[in-house]
């Protein structure tokens, strides 16, 4: 049997997952790239489903349209206006199952074989793999502590010329980094893109879930073009078992968009769009974000006060205001893998950073999840990992 | 902007659509292609859902593995082997969202551009708007009332040789026809096709919905390759708004598959899963199957003394024996557009064949759904349709 092309440059499933199959119940691990379950509320999802089922069942239970439930998409474009200044109509929202849909379609509209896509690195897995799987050449980016570096986006551009087809950023409180580019970086990065008609994705996973008052302006919000593609989802801040995300995008984008949602699957779960927009109508998701980001914060700072104390200084970080990760850099001459493989003999575990390079060449890295773990388990988990990082750089 | 060239492949959805779009509350519409929201069993779903966030909400609200909750897929292969023989092992299952994402999934697996499909004609839609995303070419074979004409086959395949990389079929109670594949067919195609190393997509969607006693083998019970792909859903025995649906495949297919899983969208629904596996446990959906046919069948019946009864005899059907849909057949110079535009104006609705062909070359059927309306409803509606042919042919 014959396989298509794509499936040469899509990493083998056993490979990537290896990892996590190693992880067993007793182990303290920092690998999680999801909210916390025990954040989850259950029982006012319950009560959703419940009146969802009551009064609108045979709707619920039916096929949705394709841009997604009406009601479910005026809400979020409500809520984006709300917190972001957006100003996408109901029209331009339609409804994906899960941000991980959203980039496989974006990558389905704009990417032919062989076209470069350009991207920050490190980046998230995910997102390189929905490129992948459309046979994209990635081009990763460096950045800074503001953004990505626009000297090295020009130059990019001006390499690859007509050949860039996408560019693919996480702004707010980034996957694997933590780090938020800065409002001048954002507003010069859009400013400088608009002379170019190359279309950027910008996924806000995590742009809701900051630790300070204030929210970043996206980058859409600076766009006057239309050139900016607005990824959301209720993944990071309500439940990731719903699947319910959503991709905004102006009206020229859009019908292209959905003609592709139709092709992929139809559309997305009638029952949970329904859920979803029942529990917003009768309950406040803003107070259960600050709620979980208050509980994060002292993760966070639960995970700062151990790696102070127990990791070489040599082991640098930068302090992540919002989000689910701490990005933690070893010296240059030091692999995270080995320091993972002696970490899962004492029961921790943790991604390490090399994972989130598609070329793979930068191994001094480590992703670590704060959101999901209990100050003890934090506690205890960082410190055996600072204690076997003390003794690995020391050789 | 430049999208991608998929793009000049996929019809424009507003086209679509638009027919859709003028079917208004007060129209007698033969147009559904789903169940009757009636039986949807919202009663026992509510309690699943209960039940499911009680015991095992935060697992239920969490991402779920790639290919699928386990006692799901597990229950599935199970059901497979009691009602069909087939011998699909759990590992060698997985979850979908809707059986249309696994028709993606496949073309992803198998489709480089230009690559030739082959493909029953007529057949259904969503499955060459999935082909065509990945810009397949696409070759329709023939029909006769026992199935594919294995003679076409083999005409096609020595015409397009290594080209062709796909083949897909719907062997029961196809939409748009009705009709079914005998069992000297299925065991004839799978014998000669296994001569050849190309995949065969069978897709079931409708397989459990017979309207007698006996299920017919699937074309997977006969292969002894692992060259057919199993698809199967519980969108038209249960209810499509949860799009659970699943894909079978050897496992050295299956892996493959898992990847591209994870790259469209990481997994399907937990809760939906766990929804779906819940119901399975404590309901008896065969039972409920054994229902809803039985109400189908009355209903093809009634609609079948009316056609009788109304339409001229030039126009042909063959009796359905299961599913959703019966294809009447006008003389070949009558086009069933015209015969929709006289419809419309008196509030009936039904899909014209035209739009089952990818190449549009034939427009003298018509695709009538029966399971979705009330005998009042199908006897004023055909009626109306009746006495509109009859005055249409006598042109």
């Amino acid at each position: 049997m014959k396989f298509a092309s794509r499936m040469e440059c899509l990493q083998d499933k056993a490979l990537l997952n290896a990892m996590e199959l190693t992880e067993t119940e007793d182990m303290i691990s920092f690998s999680a790239g999801f909210p916390s379950p025990e954040t989850y509320p259950v029982e006012e999802i319950k009560e959703s489903f419940d009146q969802v089922l009551d009064r609108e069942g045979k709707e619920a239970l039916s096929y949705c349209s394709t841009s997604g439930f009406g009601k479910l998409r005026e809400i979020i474009a409500d809520r984006m206006k709300n917190k972001f200044g957006l100003n996408y109509r109901t029209e331009e929202v339609v409804i994906t199952s899960g941000s991980q849909q959203a980039l496989d379609m974006s990558s389905m509209l704009f990417i032919n074989k062989g076209d470069v896509v350009l991207f920050e690195t490190p980046s998230y897995l995910g997102a390189v793999n929905a490129l992948r799987a459309y046979e994209a050449e990635l081009v990763a980016l460096p950045t800074d502590r503001e953004g990505l570096i626009l000297d090295a986006l020009k130059k990019a551009l001006d390499q690859y010329g007509d050949r860039v087809k996408l560019i693919y950023v996480i702004p707010d409180f980034q996957n694997p980094t933590g780090r938020s580019w800065s409002p001048e970086r954002r507003e010069a990065f859009v400013e400088f893109i608009s002379d170019y008609e190359i279309p950027v994705i910008e996924d806000a996973a995590y742009s809701e879930l900051s630790f300070e008052d204030k929210l970043e302006k996206p980058l859409s919000y600076y766009d006057k073009k239309g050139q900016v593609v607005y990824v959301g989802t209720f993944s990071k801040t309500f439940c990731p078992g719903l699947r319910v995300a959503w991709l905004c995008a102006r009206e020229n984008l859009m019908e292209k968009y959905l003609i592709l949602k139709n092709a992929a699957d139809l559309s997305s779960s009638a029952i949970a769009q329904r859920q979803m927009a029942n529990y917003l109508m009768h309950n406040d998701l803003d107070a259960h974000i600050k709620w979980i980001t208050g509980l994060y914060k002292e993760r966070r700072d639960c995970m700062m006060v151990v790696i102070d104390r127990e990791f070489p200084k040599e082991a640098h970080y930068v302090i992540p205001k919002g989000g689910l990760f701490i990005w933690l850099e070893l010296p240059e001459n030091k692999d995270s893998r080995e320091l993972l493989r002696r970490a899962m003999a004492e029961k921790v575990a943790f991604i390490p950073g090399g994972s989130f390079y598609p070329s793979g060449v930068k191994n001094n890295e480590l992703r670590l999840n704060f959101s999901n773990l209990s100050h003890d388990d934090i506690e205890k988990g960082m410190t055996i990992l600072g204690r076997l990082t003390r003794a690995y750089l020391a050789e």
